[in-house]
């Protein structure tokens, strides 16, 4: 490779590496190489055997290369489609209400309480905190590869000034100005659409590398056609994504489908949040049959759990149920589930050109998996007979969920 | 009160107790004191105002008083009514199976296993452990109170000789006189009988404050006629539960509830496990309807979580399936579910007379609960207006489900 073209790799990893393709939903890599450029993209893959050549075409000494240990692996960051940063503060409460109930009483009171500048800070720097932290559940070592995970969060002030600790986020301004439940709460269209292009040119301007404003309508119920208009036109003047409740598609016909898929409209599948509410169960399977593009989300505080494992493992549980309801119902493998939390996130978000799996060209966005971290929520039990162990004598993990 | 009736006192505790009564699901009891006995029973109760005439009355100096702290909280043991310690190996895995193929596949040729003591003391020391783990996840101190879970663990060895980490247990040696799907792996009900007899008087031998043998027959299916007959006779010989798989009773007809009621049998309700292998929905409603004897289990590994704060949840996600099935179903509250984790667990086991709640006269089996543990899984925010924060200004919990 002509020297002047060659990426300059930062660092070299050498294990297991897992993640989904369009192809196959989970693709287990074992004793694979992966170098990092130093502006932290994915500048090569292949097989640990191809060490002497690889070394040689991207100038890097073998003795540089990063071993992972036999209990971990790499896995792409998890991707939450939609998360409501101002609703953490009550997470886990009232979830004996329905969904129109339940914004009444709680969403747009607390809300409104945004204006109180430190909390608004406490809240928001708490949340970036736990999404960091639930990840550490899974005993990640974040220190040595870029930890991100991608969240739409959704907030109601402008006062976004932290260090975001290496999270990437896309952030909303949410507009609302049909509000006939909480009445002091909502704004005029006007100050709607001003509120949001002052918050994406003072986002802009602080050029973080990994979060950037999106323009978002709460929903269709509580935006003027108007401003539905001028959102749109400002989405499209910045080149922007649009996030709006299209979280809860639980009863979106097969037509509705067909014009997600046209339009390239996206869908968040919150199944914590969908029972929760008691909202509805979405069919999966038919989404994807309909090559709607779908990611999961936590929908916090619809859903009560800010990890990205509850969603999965809530995911499955309503596949499961219907599954139950009719047996016909090709359930979701957690295979097909983790590509969902990953690659499906990311294309759901139209981030795919820059993470959800280890292709060349993309951001290395990884998670450093240890399953035998001491004093991690996972028991090993190793041994020959694969039938009685979560652990096979060559280390490879069988799936085994933590509480 | 006559000094020499007079219990003699080994701590008191002043603080939040939270627990559930036959009238009340959840009851919260705050500034309250709670004495213990020498023989770890509950001696007194009382409201902190009355220390001074109930220090009169027991004869304990105020100034022993163990005072909990503003985030602490005392509650009753939870009690996993059903689980089976020897497929704690392979939880989480095949879960993409139904239950008769599963147990074909995985369960059958495990279990067979056990006999290799050093594999059934490996995995029955990481049960124990583990149940005891994940109640630390609520950071709990479990080193002041008695720390106790019921759980009812069926193995199929008779070497539970290990200190059982003041874990409370009925374990039962399972017995199968009939199994097509993997020949090897059935006794002669010759067998299932003496071994059940060996394994019963052993145990007894051993004197175990917290762990007491039960009879059990797999399930119905896995049993001859003359098989049941002779466990049923061995039960009552010796005064002992039966444990079979009445955990799975989503398809119990009125009847047959009314069947359970007048025989005093119980039902074990394992959301998880039920979702996971598509088994079925408890309609917990009608059970209670029905007055019949109803806990939590986590049926591990049927269930892929040994957690009763995940039974807790899935019991609470199948009531709002059903809900949104059929929005006249009235689906269970979070107390509810609380006293089906506690007092329901301890009355379907028929250890009610010793646990459950704070009743004076049983048994001190509590979790401290510390919900501002440092490290633990839960955010606080505390402030004055309750529709804000998780937390009031009183220091009083809102409920919060951890991750
Ligand atoms: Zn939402
Ligand atoms: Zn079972």
């Amino acid at each position: 490779m002509d020297d002047s073209k060659r990426p300059r790799i930062a660092n070299v990893y050498r294990g297991t590496f897992i993640h989904s393709t369009q192809q196959t939903a989970l693709q287990i890599l074992e004793d694979e190489l992966l170098g990092v450029d130093t502006d932290g993209k994915i500048a090569f893959t292949g097989r640990g055997v191809e060490l002497d050549r690889l070394s040689q075409t991207f100038g890097f000494s073998p003795n540089e290369v990063i071993q992972l240990a036999q209990h971990e692996f790499f896995m792409p960051g998890l991707v939450d489609t939609h998360i409501h940063a101002c609703q953490y503060s009550y997470a886990g409460t009232a979830l004996d209400m329905p969904l129109l109930q339940w914004l009444k009483t709680y969403t747009f009171p607390v809300e409104s309480h945004f204006k109180d500048l430190q909390f608004a800070h406490k809240v928001y720097s708490q949340v970036v905190h736990w999404l960091l932290k639930w990840v550490q559940v899974l005993s990640i070592d974040h220190r040595k590869p870029r930890l991100s995970c991608v969240a739409l969060c959704k907030y109601d002030s402008l006062r976004f000034e932290k260090d975001n600790f290496g999270q990437r986020a896309l952030v909303g301004k949410v507009c609302m100005d049909r509000n006939d439940s909480v009445k002091h709460y909502k704004e005029t269209s006007q100050e709607s659409q001003e509120e949001t292009c002052r918050f994406i040119a003072e986002l802009l301007k602080k050029k973080y590398p990994l979060v950037r404003p999106v323009v978002t309508p709460r929903f269709a119920l509580s935006c003027t056609e108007a401003l539905l208009g001028q959102l749109g036109a400002i989405a499209k003047n910045n080149n922007l994504h649009i996030q709006t409740v299209m979280a809860h598609g639980c009863y979106l016909s097969d037509e509705e489908l067909v014009l997600f898929r046209e339009t390239g409209a996206s869908l968040a599948h919150c199944p914590n949040s969908n029972i929760s509410l008691c909202s509805g169960m979405l069919n999966v399977r038919n989404v994807l049959n309909h090559k709607v593009k779908l990611g999961l989300g936590t929908d916090v505080a619809g859903g009560y759990s800010a990890s990205m494992l509850d969603a999965v493992r809530r995911a499955l549980d309503t596949s499961k149920v219907l599954t139950i309801q009719n047996p016909e119902y090709e359930t979701l493998s957690f295979e097909e589930v983790f590509r969902l939390a990953t690659l499906g996130g990311s294309q759901a978000l139209s981030l795919d050109d820059q993470t959800g799996n280890f292709e060349v060209g993309k951001d290395f966005d990884a998670l450093r998996v240890n399953v035998a971290a001491p004093g991690g929520p996972i028991d090993l039990f190793q041994g020959e007979d694969p039938k009685l162990y979560n652990y096979d004598t060559n280390g490879r993990f069988r799936f085994k969920v933590p509480s």
